[in-house]
């Protein structure tokens, strides 16, 4: 069983360590801003929804401690700009007259929309599918449940038989650490692959459909999310196989008119040069670390939302 | 200096532990068959050319140590099935009078002919070129020189602006160890990403041409190379950059009509569930690990060759 990925948990924001699975699973808590940040800069949390959750919570935090909610909420979106659900998820605390009361409804909201993406979504997978799905949007990218991970689930638990390639993900992992970890706490058949397989795996027949989550979905419907995913599109769109996005309606930003307007960050050189310690490229190597890139519209078969399937951008914010 | 990559010294074979890069250069001795298939097999020596030239020398060691060289040579090639160069100097050696005049009068043309690859390459790489390679494919992977690297090198040397991206190659890391390190020590402009980023960066304009390597070109021009060449190649064709190979004669296979026909390996699943030795993946995960792909030939822009730059496949084998 999964703990909730992130809660409230008083005058204090309790939350799984994403950094130390799949070896352990171990809880931190954060009991100031500056706590908070550190775990969403270092990505102890992270996925679109769970900052979402976050993003509210570290405002309640301010509000419990008397601070000032306004500069804490600025301090926290500051942290990671292209996250569109940090921001979101602040400015909706900020609103409230009790920080706290909407930070809970927020949460528990979260996993009520996530269950109606998957049971959308769980219609598009045909029984005996492989699916391919990149990065991590699980249970622990959320309050609870997944995005793109919840959809498979879904259809799992309602009975359609499939398996799930597992893209690494690098530079971070989330694939082989988190998403892994999840199928295979869930039971539900999966295979690990380097990223620099899913060509192949498309070129020799094995994939059936791509579905990934979003950092954000701009009004034209090009999408923001973890780097590598707009090379599987581009595979999927070579290959006629069916690319899906599943994000719930807060991952839509009618204020972002396209793909080309979005932010993207670049992270530390240190996360491609090495992994957990271990360095690969000789000392002094350069390295570009974009943390996403932006999929054409033209290339998502369909956007599974809280509201159904929808081919092209639906208009909500 | 780079040491010979791989060099007959009398009863035994020295070559360069390509295992211990970037972090410490370290000369190993093959004596025995079984000791040049172990590294062989875990990758001390890679690399078509240099393959070629151990399977030539691996003939030598069992002549000079009076054993059934036919035997040896068997061995030898079981080790690698898919590497048609470890096969053709095998072939080479056990076909001489003189087995060690065989497998030094290959290492020698060997470095000869790829500074002709690179002569005739560099004249497509237009000053101010940013180029992406995947895997490695420099001196090391060769007696000397190099390959897609040396075509690389050679424009460099001949005084052509140009800067490289350098795909890191999991599961292994050939590019983040060692053409990273080739590129270091030879002061050429170099930037390292994870694999995910190369359709970002082609996205972005920032990549003029694509140049990798080959293990093996069938007859009609589809390539066997390492996993996650035929995505590259798929990124190029959607973004209209040029896709070129790189490879010798002794690379083109005319006994192998189309890539269908190449076998391709598969390698450990624990390549895929741990990284440079830091486990990723939970205990347990199943990993799939094809340690080629196979780029069709409508993909190839061009095939560099020691006797110039072809658009389809020349005839000769």
């Amino acid at each position: 069983m999964l703990p909730p990925t992130i809660e409230w948990a008083g005058n204090r924001i309790r939350l799984v360590d994403q950094r130390r699975l799949p070896h352990e699973l171990v809880m931190v808590e954060a009991t100031t801003t500056e706590e908070l940040c550190g775990f969403i800069a270092t990505l102890a949390v992270r996925g679109a929804p769970a900052l979402g959750a976050a993003g509210a919570m570290g405002v309640a935090l301010a509000w419990v401690r008397g601070e000032d909610v306004a500069a804490a909420g600025a301090v926290i979106k500051a942290t990671r700009p292209t996250a569109v659900n940090l921001a979101w998820g602040v400015d909706r605390a900020l609103a409230a007259a009790d920080p706290v009361a909407e930070a809970l409804r927020l949460a528990e909201d979260d996993v009520a929309r996530n269950m109606a993406i998957g049971r959308h979504g769980a219609a598009l997978i045909a029984p005996g599918s492989r699916v391919l799905t990149h990065c991590h949007t699980g249970s622990l990218a959320c309050v609870g449940w997944g995005t793109a991970l919840g959809v498979i689930r879904a259809a799992w638990e309602s009975g359609t038989d499939l398996s799930v390639w597992v893209d690494e993900t690098r530079p971070l992992l989330q694939g082989a650490r988190l998403t892994a970890w999840e199928l295979q706490t869930l039971g539900i058949p999966a295979t690990l692959v380097a990223d620099v397989m899913a060509g192949s795996l498309m070129a020799s027949g094995d994939v059936d459909l791509a579905i990934v989550g979003a950092d954000r979905i701009a009004a034209n419907g090009d999408v923001a999310n973890k780097i590598g995913t707009y090379q599987v599109a581009v595979l999927c769109h070579h290959h006629g196989i069916p690319f899906y996005v599943a994000a719930p309606r807060s991952t839509f930003d009618p204020a972002t008119p396209d793909g080309a307007s979005i932010e993207v960050e670049e992270r530390s050189a240190d996360e491609v040069t090495s992994f957990a310690g271990a360095r690969s490229a000789p000392v002094g190597m350069a390295a570009l670390n974009r943390a996403f890139d932006v999929t054409p519209a033209a290339l998502v078969a369909g956007y599974v939302t809280e509201d159904g399937v929808f081919r092209s951008p639906p208009s909500f914010g």
